[in-house]
């Protein structure tokens, strides 16, 4: 049997996220790809992903990994999947792993972006991949903002209710703004992500960008662990899952 | 009467071109503005565009024009058109400008871009907005033959059938090629384009670009003034309307 790790990306445009939900006949991520792959190599395959993606969010690093007998050369595979794929779903590479190996359980971290449009006026090429912003944002302050939140921390303020977890510590590796031009890009990397806590980061950081928030009260909200006081949930079209690291 | 001048963006991936196809019910860029704007100012609005761009192309520079008796102050008048406009469709910019201005037949050039995307496997977010080809293009050589199109010459091999025009002397001002990654931009200034003629020199300069044709070649073609000498139409999708000169 072989395991065959899979580097995927996805407009998470048309998707109701990554994964399969049983018996709704929604198009998912997991879905297609179990269904295309299941055809090509005369199996059942069950596909499992590093991350589950919401609908709307996307995707330029997840990573999948399944089961599989199928004697399909490794470096054909890719050519291969991608030519039974639509357009917005793409495998970027794969390779054999050791059956040990787990797309989620085995991943060491994962690498986000969050994209915003910050112009009075729109831009008719972002609206599905960012977040649009009409009023002016003082990235600095964001920038301040969001350095409070670098390092080992207890994320309750930032996790969605209606996540079971019960550990809420997670460490943030790193979490950089850049500008260029109308669009501000959140990246941040860390070793594990609440539910919704990079969306709720990124909503937050505009509290802060708008002058609703000073920057120090990052500080505050994360010592709070109290999800009412941090910033709206971001929508999900501005968040793309860059990377995962093994 | 003001003659009020806009300078419009939009993604054609969901538009069958710019112009009203009269009693065809088809979605236009034309239709959908004349619709809003006609709403918005309580009179029939006729709206005229600099270039006819096809079903599929896209803009980020299209300038447009139209007489109304609309009393919205001119810095009021984008913000009130994307306010109803679907949010492939946006208004970069408007002003009034004198009776005399046409948007086409004051339009004294134009910039195209046209984007390839040039990688073994291909990109979940380009496929709308560039022609993917997977096998390796010669960038020197398309560089190379692109330079002979620069200048006046007789166009009637870069021009598709159909098109009644009698004159096809054009001047391109500059054609230049960048490359950044898997991605290959021909952008192209010039006085005036016949028809399909950036898809054409887009779809001959790729055969330059795979060694099918000489850079060279390119000369023989425009002198042979017979459009079955060039390459292929390149897809619509690559093609953007940057910018109208006047």
């Amino acid at each position: 049997m072989r395991n065959i790790k899979m580097t995927i990306e996805y407009d998470g445009t048309d998707y109701c996220g990554f994964q399969v939900q049983e018996n709704t006949g929604l198009r998912t991520v997991q879905g297609v790809l179990e269904e295309k792959i299941t055809l090509l190599s005369r199996e059942t395959i069950r596909i499992a992903g590093a991350g589950r993606t919401d609908s709307g969010v996307h995707a330029r690093g997840q990573v999948v990994h399944f089961l599989s007998q199928w004697t399909v050369p490794k470096e054909k595979i890719a050519v291969a999947v991608n030519s039974v794929l639509p357009k917005d779903l793409v495998v970027k590479s794969a390779e054999d792993v050791p059956s040990e190996f787990h797309a989620r359980f085995s991943a060491k971290g994962k690498k986000y972006h969050y994209r915003i449009y910050n112009d009075p006026i729109p831009s008719a090429f972002e609206d599905k991949y960012s977040w649009f912003i009409p009023y002016r944002l003082d990235f600095e302050k964001m920038t301040e903002g969001a350095n409070y939140l670098v390092g080992e921390h207890d994320f309750s303020s930032f996790k969605s209710s209606g996540s079971v977890i019960k550990n809420n510590t997670r460490t943030i590796w790193s979490l950089d703004l850049t500008q260029q031009g109308p669009l501000i890009e959140i990246e941040v990397m860390g070793n594990g992500f609440l539910y919704n806590m990079v969306r709720i980061i990124a909503g937050t950081l505009i509290e802060v960008g708008r002058g609703k928030l000073k920057p120090l009260a990052i500080k505050e909200i994360l010592s709070a662990k109290d999800r009412s006081k941090a910033g709206p949930t971001a929508p999900p079209k501005g968040l793309f899952l860059t990377e995962v690291f093994y």
